[in-house]
């Protein structure tokens, strides 16, 4: 599975438009590098479309509340050019707003994937929020017990989105309505840096870009890639005595340094 | 005096809602997940209400001059419902539009902590600005020599505007009206990155959010853990040969692995 | 010619004023820092003259093209006060907004320098855009075997423009009107972070604020200082079996660590 996609990544090296939030650019555009892709993160209105036109895939991350309009401008853009469009409901569930602009964009906008943690997923299911902040609820956790409900739940939700649905957290669910993923990699300490999330969604859209044909598969390389490299920053960080900063640039280093071997020696997924 | 203090922040994990420069956002909301909170960045007005109602504490960094409808909006609701409100008067002093809006914060918010350093300070108890740039003026600096009358300023400031005053150098004082705390922590290289007092104000902010009965001592301990961070840092970054921004990272790496032990090892503080 | 250069920078401490994009800034306000300079990202059209007025130079970043009234004030500003103004043109090319804003802002402005890679320098030269997103395109790369028609390129350009032409590849060219800088320092690695390029500007800024009246070998310097820096920073991160993220750490780092007995001992510089 992630030979060709990979290999496509590396041949077409992908450009893929961010439209996203000001706290953690900088990151979202230094792991789409990472991954083999070329970022572009233009936000303005008057240039959002000819940005996506020449982009091959389009990145919408709710954390930027300001940019609703350009967000919908280049989203219908490159649903016409069919390009993939991957959404990161970031923070949905803790205000009005990020419930009324989950609502605008999605009447708007088809997404090819959306991808948040279970806390910002359930409010997307329920249609309410129960997000506290940006980090997911503690008692919304997915474990081991609740795995089967919270699959039930995306394969619901995607039939009635058609989209696919990318849920992180210890235990990683990629559904489409048929078919899920479930991968069990990456460490605790992803929650400990600021823009895991956003980093995992801008990677995503890497690996959707360069697959266009395959996005079921790609989101899965995409999540199962951030979770090794989440497993290799951490041993590297213990061996420098380090802290989250340090973790944090061995994650990206993690993805800049990934290969086949790498992620066949260390994935843990599971098909269902 | 420090045990209870990091003790409730690991009990309550507090919200820090920041409105917050887009300079250092990003080294802000690590540095919050580091000292054990957990940030929230959001800016947009139609929301700021609602996501301060959901945190524990509020950080407002006048680096962002954009959203100072916003600010208010947040700080006003934070006091009504007696949230600490940490203030950061970046760059006051600088610019006509600076003084114009603390002034306009202050009619508007009552602060329970301003911190800046010695320039922005003076800049607001002279009503005038002596500020260059963001960084410190040479010839304010805080020395032993001018200690005593600067502490003076610190706390008649602190009597007139009602909060708590911190000021940040190579000397750092944090009072009230009353109370000093004199605390010879940290090392010059902070200066040389950007950010180190941005920081500094969002972790106060997160120890008030789990210390709302303390806020001098939650203030002093915040103030003195940056410092005893950059301490370490220094002596990490040395052995491995780095500059400017391996000296960042293990900052914020050692307020991630800091422990009440290495605290009480390190500090060199004085209650006068 | 480096010796002066650099004391000229440690006596002077130039505050550099940058209004610049969202996703580099942080980057770009340290580069300057381990360069030696202060930096201040000020962007508020209320206030960006007083803070010009207080700085020795000013980088405007098109990546940020939201801020165009601003960037004409603070420029219109520094040509009066006869500061250095660096123009880094990030995308043009890339869309039609980009190019108006290049009009716009060269028919209010006097550019002492413009930096870009060599897609952007071409779509000025030519007149239209043939940038894909914010990467050079790899056909426009320039090799020993068009070397020289680029630098004729660059002159013409000088000539016409009144501005010093910095172009950045794995050669880069310096050039005002008569006299070229060929530096072939750097590592290909450099183009996997994002913000070299606004790096790269960010330091020219530095280097010509204390420099003025020797803008074409302060540009130089600053480039072949970047390009000395990459091959460092490969080295170190060779080192330490790190990836992207640990280079460009390490490029700051040796920003921050310069002596003059590095430049000379690793710069590989030509004038013609």
């Amino acid at each position: 599975m992630f030979e060709s996609i990979f290999q496509n990544i590396r041949n077409s090296k992908p450009i893929v438009h961010c439209i996203t939030n000001f706290v953690t650019v900088n990151d979202c555009a230094n792991i789409i590098l990472a991954g083999g892709g070329s970022p572009t993160m233009a936000h303005h209105k008057d240039e959002v479309e000819e940005i996506t036109q020449n982009s091959q895939s389009l990145v919408l991350n709710m954390g930027n509340v300001h940019e609703v309009s350009s967000m919908i401008l280049a989203g219908e853009k490159s649903n016409s050019l069919k390009h993939p469009v991957v959404l990161d409901p970031v923070g949905i569930g803790a205000s009005k707003l990020r419930n009324e602009t989950f609502i605008n964009l999605s009447e708007n906008i088809k997404f090819s994937v959306i991808r948040g943690n279970i806390s910002e997923i359930k409010a997307i299911a329920n249609g309410k929020g129960i997000t506290k902040g940006v980090d997911a609820n503690e008692k919304d956790k997915v474990t081991e017990e609740n795995l089967k409900e919270t699959v039930e739940m995306a394969k619901m939700m995607s039939k009635k989105l058609g989209s696919i649905i990318a849920i992180s957290g210890s235990i990683d669910i990629v559904s489409d309505k048929e078919k899920t993923y479930i991968i069990r990699n990456g460490h605790p300490i992803m929650a400990k840096i600021t823009g895991t999330g956003c980093m995992s969604t801008a990677l995503i859209g890497t690996f959707c870009g360069a697959n266009k044909d395959n996005i079921l598969e790609a989101t899965a390389c995409a999540v199962a890639t951030m979770g090794i490299s989440g497993d290799i920053a951490f041993k590297k960080m213990k061996i420098f005595e380090g802290g989250t900063m340090m973790f944090r640039m061995f994650l990206i280093d993690s993805i800049s340094n990934m290969t086949l071997d790498i992620i066949n020696g260390g994935i843990n997924i599971e098909e269902i």
